[in-house]
């Protein structure tokens, strides 16, 4: 699985990587306790990595953010009922099929996935958790791939991980990882990620499917409430499309191996102990997040967005998601355009109190804008040059009060339109 | 001005027409007390019909619905400003420049133009009402284009629609103009509209400019309760992208000249001798409206989006701009593929009451979806031809209660991305 770089993943899965692609990807070395499998299962493509089985050797700790959407898949509505119990033993994920608005038949496959599942790795129903990704509506046939997860429960290795970032791609350019280590109660622990992405992307939640593991020793409650803060300003601070899909689903794992090691165990997230490993956790998370817009379908420009100057931080957001899902701003981006007076548009359509002749904009460092007008000092050229980076970032201070937040998005190009206009033939 | 076609205008004004365009244009027909004026002030283009003026030869009644924008223009201020006069001798509309986040300057400028209007007309400045569409953020020079505005003065006619319908356009591709006949107490009565729009189009409002003249003799108080009645299932109910510009401008006036021909004034909205009245105009506003739909940045196809079954009609407006706004759903329709996986998450993200396992969708005449599942009598074929068609009707049901709405859309294409990725330049 080692030794594989972008240029050959490339030419294996898709025609093109993103341009904004990381340039190398982080190994993830194995976790205590931790074992990977990954197969084609042909569930919508023959000869296709689909189906991936991650399999903790006892209960871990485990916690979960879902979609908002009132449609959720069946898959989320399973996870949603399994986090009550607070462990984990298996997490399977198939690509290909989202088993959403699948009705009756699709709470009965996510049911026969956990059956097999729960069977094939010898635990509880209630310790399995499934998500899934790919097109909607299209009954998923569990039966056809039961075999198939039998076989990978014996087939496991812990040294999986970019297998199974690539196990469950969709549309996406390539596999997003990342690793961070940091000591709780002077003990290393280490912390593995593996996200998918590429369209439909919005919050809440903002990624399709992402999933976290640490050998760290904390107890599910306090693994759902650094969760709960690690979100805002991470996977829910990314937009590709202002689309939210229907499958979104971060999971956090902590098999508590680190304890073998001297780790403390911890059961509530205030913990002074956790302040660096929260730190490395929320770095992660937006490592896995920005991995995310970076492959955003047709992306050619990644844009961070910071508003201040707002109401409140919450203001600050909504008015800085209306900037990062605007079509004419995300356009005049790919165009190379610094058209701020579409971001005046944005902030004045976010429904958030604005000064509009106290309003500051700037391209990079270049302020555009000042006193509700254009800067008597700004040079076209100075901002053209800031447009023609593939990174850009756009400064708003709407002059109100001190509200603020960060939030980051990717251009709108033809080619979003060309993948998303014939995506299912 | 009469006599042309819609392939002679493209040749004059843009490379290619809207293939979605009116097969023909009305015309509008001199309305008693209204004489129009248009000329090439120079303001952006040289050579390009940019500056129009209206006059009402005695005081009209007004009423005028602006952009919700927290950042709204200069002439959107000095129009809402006057509307209390509830009189209006002078409309005077510029393309080229919006004179929106222009500042001081933009104040100065909306007054050097309403006072030169006001002079060249013999009337107050609180009887005058500005326009101005274009690119945001530029100081707009109203001292450049006062001597134009005095000329045209002198030069007015009575039979010139279809110049002002094209002295207002930006990238519209043709000019929007619409008429309307109607009785009022037994007397014949006439509605004169243009429109334009083009892109950042969305409630609310939706349009850019509309003005909507009749000589019907209706009370400045009547008019607006009319006018807000009349928005809310025609101009707030289309979206092209979603984004809402500073400046958009519906203004409705009333010359009451129709009282010479024996039309009865009217001064209140609920009037029974409006029935009639009512009805020709808002199904004028749908028209335009819809023209502006169909002329909508790149458009290739025309979405009619029917929500059913919401808990509220106004959940079911929120549920079908949810859809219609759908970057992923406006490109599945670009490429004619009868996705309504997309359908679904976008009624999953709209935030408002849907029995997920109730959901019924249709395209066409086609149900695609029922009970929460791809309907078993679906035909793929069928769908594909109803995406093949230039006109398409989505209907969902949600299964809730018995709200709904209605509203209009166009097709996300590379050209929208093409056209916005290079407008300043």
């Amino acid at each position: 699985m080692h030794g594989w770089d972008a240029a050959e993943f490339a030419i294996a899965m898709t025609d093109t990587v993103s341009p904004l692609a990381p340039e190398q990807f982080a190994h993830l070395p194995p976790l205590d306790g931790v074992r990977i499998g990954t197969t084609a299962a042909g569930i919508k493509y023959a000869d296709r990595t689909d189906l991936m089985l991650m399999i903790f050797d006892a209960p871990a700790s485990v916690a979960g953010v879902f979609t908002q959407s009132l449609c959720p898949s069946a898959p989320v509505e399973f996870c949603r009922h399994n986090l009550g119990g607070g462990a984990a033993r298996a997490l399977v994920v198939n690509s290909g099929n989202a088993n959403a608005f699948t009705g009756k038949k699709g709470s009965e496959a996510a049911q026969i996935t956990a059956k097999t599942a729960a069977r094939a790795v010898g635990c509880g129903l209630d310790e399995v958790f499934l998500a899934s990704t790919g097109v909607i509506g299209e009954p998923l046939d569990a039966n056809g791939f039961s075999g198939a997860l039998e076989q990978l429960a014996a087939n496991t290795e812990p040294d999986a991980w970019i297998g199974a970032a690539k196990a469950i791609m969709t549309t996406d350019t390539y596999p997003k990882v990342a690793t961070r280590t940091a000591r709780v109660g002077g003990t290393e622990v280490r912390i593995n990620g593996i996200a998918k992405g590429a369209g439909m992307i919005a919050p809440d939640m903002a990624t399709m499917l992402s999933f976290v593991v640490t050998d760290a020793d904390i107890a599910s409650g306090a693994l759902q409430a650094l969760l709960f803060d690690g979100v805002d300003g991470t996977f829910n601070a990314i937009t590709v499309d202002s689309d939210t899909s229907t499958s979104d689903t971060l999971m956090l794992f902590a098999t508590g191996t680190a304890a073998n090691k001297g780790a403390p165990h911890i059961s509530d997230a205030g913990d002074a102990a956790l302040a660096d490993f929260k730190t490395a956790l929320f770095d992660l998370l937006k490592d896995l997040a920005l991995q995310i817009v970076r492959d955003g379908e047709g992306a050619r420009k990644m844009v961070e967005i910071t508003v201040k100057g707002a109401a409140s931080d919450e203001a600050a957001k909504t008015i800085a998601l209306s900037i990062a899902n605007s079509p004419l701003v995300k356009t005049a981006v790919a165009g190379e355009d610094a058209n701020w007076g579409r971001i005046v548009m944005a902030v004045g359509k976010a429904g958030q109190e604005a000064h509009r002749d106290r309003l500051k904009i700037w391209f990079g460092d270049i302020r555009v804008a000042v006193d509700g007008e254009r800067d008597p000092d700004y040079s076209e050229e100075a901002a053209a040059q800031v447009m023609k980076q593939p990174e850009i970032d756009i400064t708003v201070d709407v002059g109100v009060s001190d509200g603020s937040a960060t939030v980051w998005t990717c251009d709108l190009t033809k080619e979003y339109v060309a993948i998303n206009g014939d995506y299912r033939s």
